[in-house]
């Protein structure tokens, strides 16, 4: 049997010894992306995204707040309370990115900020740059002071490095600051825990690198002492209501506690039933960045925070590796292909805080104009609290590590998009595979086997989106039928040479949501694949996008455009529009007093939702009015 | 020709000499609420509200914030900056009771108030208990440091302690310190503007008490400078905006400027067009407590302040004796019914600062349960800013004088409820009125008279939300017709003993919005009369409100229950509810293809909305869906 720990770049979560979790990983360096959608994104983020948002965080005094502590730097500290876990995640982004492809600047240029980082820390172990000097006496007495929650990402951050180039001394600085924490704050030490969570997850995973059970303990620690966790619904903060719930995950993929289970069961649940927007946002209220109620999902209003997007994709990824199941992958291949990656400009230098589903396109009048330096007139480059604009380098970074698992029984295929994978299985027969596919423009997807060591399963994720699918190899059908929701497993004594072919249907889908939600009854969202559309304002040029309504009973149209917002397939409909305003009337009439308005048909072409955004500030909707609907 | 300003009391707002205002003020003092809806109110608000609202300043130092400064108490300053303003609008609310109608009790509390601000006041004029000692360098520094807001607050109270009383003391305090802002900011002077509007109103009505025209300049000039004014359409915060809408109607009112009316009109047009809820409520966005954009009028996360409510009222007063256009008046009316009413519980003694259309009754994850101290849970006694309980105080005392006005043509007559009205034309005839009623209840409403020196005419409003009236002139039908949103005017040579009987249909409304409001699309509101209703989780008990349809088809009866919530007509409509919960289907699921939801008949009862949340914490909604939408 191989010995995993062996070879540097164990995955994103290494669930490899996990004993309650099904799936186990592969390393970030034994997957490829080769070309298409995703190739060409993780493109964007090493080449564009990663420099930029280094030279920012430099520019804004981030770094100079670790040099000014060792006297290299003479400067005030700068910039919010947190600031220090942008700097963690931006490391985090680049030594997922080294693991993954190796690249002698980018290396350079995280020594260079480690160079500044590890110095500064305290001969304890202890490591913040806001709680120095005159401030010394502030720490640990604010639960709001997100001590923990920098540590927490410095911890992942010395994970990643760890794993992406063998170095201890990340790791090392890591181990010191946790013992520190566990001594203060571990089993029979003082009852405290994080107002913002996140270093419970990186407690887990750290104690996944280094084996030292006391860090899993602190984790245990922490996440029970929180006074702010319903047992039964998710709400709260987004973020920190699914940085928690990932904790809770990670720790029952080591524990198998059955309470912990339980609680996952219902968050998920109440998560999925009725508080995450169709692009898989969540967070609806801007008020507190907080989960709304059950259906309370504005869209105009949305906040649907980017770092909240991400922490589902992250949530979402550990349950899916605890037993494979397929509506965990449906969850996550919503938000990051919707929500989470509207977060980023298709050029990578600017960034959204906001993703709401609705735009006026106007500044005055439009919260999302309105949300200060969040949003301001589109993406921006660099926000007061710039926690999402890392969070979007981490998890692009990250992604090749959630192509595939393996387990006992073989090779899991999550998500779709030209790459190859070279590993083993947990019991050491070698494999690799190649994947070819336009997915999400298409829906057919080829697997090749360029290696088999041994007889293996692949299983293949059939979307929940995906109605009718049809699998093949070597041009012959499969005798299972493919379900939707599910993975179809595919067992076999693979030769080189042998082809799977997935051809999943990627008809558009009008789509309607469960009716009490208010805002979107008598509305329809336009869906293909993976990827939600919307209307925008530059692709609809004379029309109303609140007014116009579309007509479910029209086939719509699709046309994949190469020279449009890098390569999309757009979706065009039939609908009307009003020929005049609906003015005419009152704003509150009798049911059934409304004159009726003369409309005129007209064109709506939708393009995905992720691309929106990227020509300047317009009006901008997901859900459309039905013309068969008042 | 009577000179009005021999008498004391003149009105909420002395518009008796404004050149471009046709409605003069009919004094509160000439004006007795005799019984029925407002009479108990009012007596409510005297009994209960003024003498608690004024201990609750008491205990939480907004007195001793005062009496510090004379050396009278050693304390520290308490509470936040803007809290002169709440104690203020106390006087305010006191001395409007008394011109109303004169109380021993009253009259010495005030005095006792006036006993602790006035002293305060430094020799030059000023006066702020928060911009003294070490905050002495802060005057005037900050935009928002509410420190004009705080002077208009005190103008506005020493006009209604003159009028009250005809003592001139505090309003020579009051010219003091306008004087010394003349001088600072008048004409040529600083070009500075206030950040919370609220002194241009008051300005204008100091103008209107003392004739010193450089009051008037004053409000000119600080109406001009303020950058924060969009031309076209009335945004942002809601109680800035309609106070500065005040402010602009009252400068109006005196110079008859062009380009003031045309803003107030397009303010007035987008408020009413797309930014107003259904109970009068605005400012619908919570972020800000903001206009939202056009037709954002979110239910379940209204903001819809309690003194935006109060903000609408005041602007539509002005508006409505500009000319006596009746659609002002409708909407004075409808706000005040609802939006403000809902305000106060209804024992007077404790107070909502948000009043959302929708409430899911329960705490977690309600955002009415999280706007910290200003809801929780249910109305409160004080708020960490309480701005609006003295809000209410205030508008309810100066009720009286919004019930009739008078033009050179005769007697109009705004609201309906049992009061008696003896007073002046103009011109000089002097008239007295009697009018009885059960309104809201009932739509008949008798006005008898009982003085006439002169011939005049009644002009009747007809409100907009009735679709059929009839008015008779002892017994005789009246020959006009009754035009909703009109006054009907009644010309005659008046005998006393003349009776006048007007008879508005009460029947209940099914209310559908404007479909471009997205979160009603499918619903229906009910309204009767003036009154805007709700489904309240006690009334309809075992039904889940947000899933109830309601049934256009079937007539809904109306109940008039002395017992409950202290005399109120319920409404009760035939509706369905599932028998099961729609969990079965998902959240979004492609059009037609979510499986029908068996439902059974159910009975639902609606009450007043103002009367909600008088019973503990509960679900309630305004929108309800129709059984015969999808």
């Amino acid at each position: 049997m191989v010995d995993e720990r062996q070879e540097t770049g164990i995955g994103v979560t290494d669930t490899s010894r996990s004993p309650h979790c099904r799936l186990r990983p592969v390393p970030l360096g034994a997957v490829r992306m080769t070309r298409g959608f995703w190739a060409e994104r993780l493109r964007t983020n090493r080449e564009a995204s990663i420099p930029v948002v280094l030279e920012r965080l430099r520019e804004h005094g981030v770094l100079d707040n670790f040099l000014r502590l060792t006297g290299t730097k003479d400067c005030p500290r700068e910039r919010r309370l947190a600031t220090d876990s942008d700097l963690y995640k931006w490391i985090e982004a680049a030594c997922f990115t080294l693991a993954n492809r190796d690249d002698a600047d980018l290396r350079s240029s995280v020594e260079d900020v480690l160079a500044a980082v590890l110095p500064a820390q305290e001969p304890d172990g202890y490591l913040n740059t806001s709680m120095v000097e005159e401030n010394r006496h502030r720490r640990w007495q604010d639960f709001h002071a997100h001590e923990f929650y920098c540590a927490g990402h410095m911890f992942q951050a010395a994970v990643a490095h760890h794993r992406a180039t063998g170095q201890g001394r990340f790791l090392d600085a890591a181990g010191r600051f946790a013992d520190y924490l566990c001594e203060r704050f571990g089993p029979g030490g003082r009852e405290w825990y994080p107002g913002h969570p996140e270093i419970e997850l990186a407690l887990v995973e750290l104690y996944r690198e280094t084996r030292e059970q006391r860090y899993l303990d602190l984790a245990d620690c922490l996440l029970a002492r929180n006074p702010n966790i319903d047992p039964d619904e998710v709400q709260g903060h987004a973020v920190r209501a699914l940085y928690y719930a990932c904790g809770m995950t990670d720790l029952f993929a080591e524990t198998g506690r059955g309470d912990l289970r339980d609680a996952l069961e219902s968050h998920w649940q109440t998560m999925t039933r009725g508080k995450i927007y169709i692009t898989g946002g969540v967070g609806s209220r801007p008020r507190g960045e907080m989960f709304g109620a059950m259906f309370e999902l504005p869209n105009l209003n949305a906040y649907a925070e980017t770092c909240a997007a991400a922490a589902n994709v992250f949530w979402n990824w550990r349950l899916v590796t605890l037993a494979g199941e397929a509506r965990f992958a449906d969850v996550l291949e919503r938000a990051l292909y919707n929500s989470f990656l509207a977060g980023v400009s298709l050029d990578g230098l600017s960034f959204f805080y906001v993703n709401p589903l609705a735009c006026t396109g106007k500044a005055q009048g439009d919260p999302w104009y309105d949300w200060a330096r969040r949003t301001a007139h589109g993406r921006q480059e660099f926000f007061h609290v710039t926690c999402c604009p890392p969070n979007v380098l981490r998890l692009l970074a990250a992604l090749p590590g959630h192509f595939y698992s393996t387990s006992r029984e073989g090779v899991w295929v999550h998500l779709y998009g030209g790459s190859t994978v070279d590993w083993h299985l947990p019991g050491g027969g070698r494999f690799a595979l190649e994947q070819t596919t336009d997915y999400p423009w298409s829906g057919q997807v080829e697997v090749r086997v360029t290696k088999a060591e041994a007889p293996f399963s692949i299983f293949l994720r059939i979307p929940g989106w995906c109605s009718s699918a049809s699998v093949s190899v070597n041009g012959e059908s499969s005798r299972q039928e493919p379900v939707p929701c599910s993975y179809l497993e595919l067992k076999r004594n693979w030769q080189v040479g042998d082809v799977v072919q997935l051809d999943l249907d990627m008809a558009p889908l009008l789509m309607e949501s469960d009716p009490r939600v208010p805002e979107n009854r008598g509305s329809a969202a336009i869906q293909r694949g993976p990827l939600v559309y919307c209307l925008e304002a530059p692709d609809n040029p004379g029309v109303d996008l609140f007014e116009a309504r579309l007509d479910p009973a029209q086939a719509m149209r699709c046309t994949h455009r190469s020279g449009l917002l890098g390569g999309v397939t757009v979706i065009e409909g039939a609908g009307i529009v009003p020929t005049q305003t609906e003015e005419a009337g009152s704003l509150y009439q009798p049911v059934g007093s409304r004159a009726s308005v003369a409309t005129r048909p007209v064109n709506l072409t939708a393009i995905p939702y992720y691309a929106w955004a990227n020509r300047g500030p317009a009006q901008m909707t997901v859900w459309v009015r039905r013309a068969d609907r008042a």
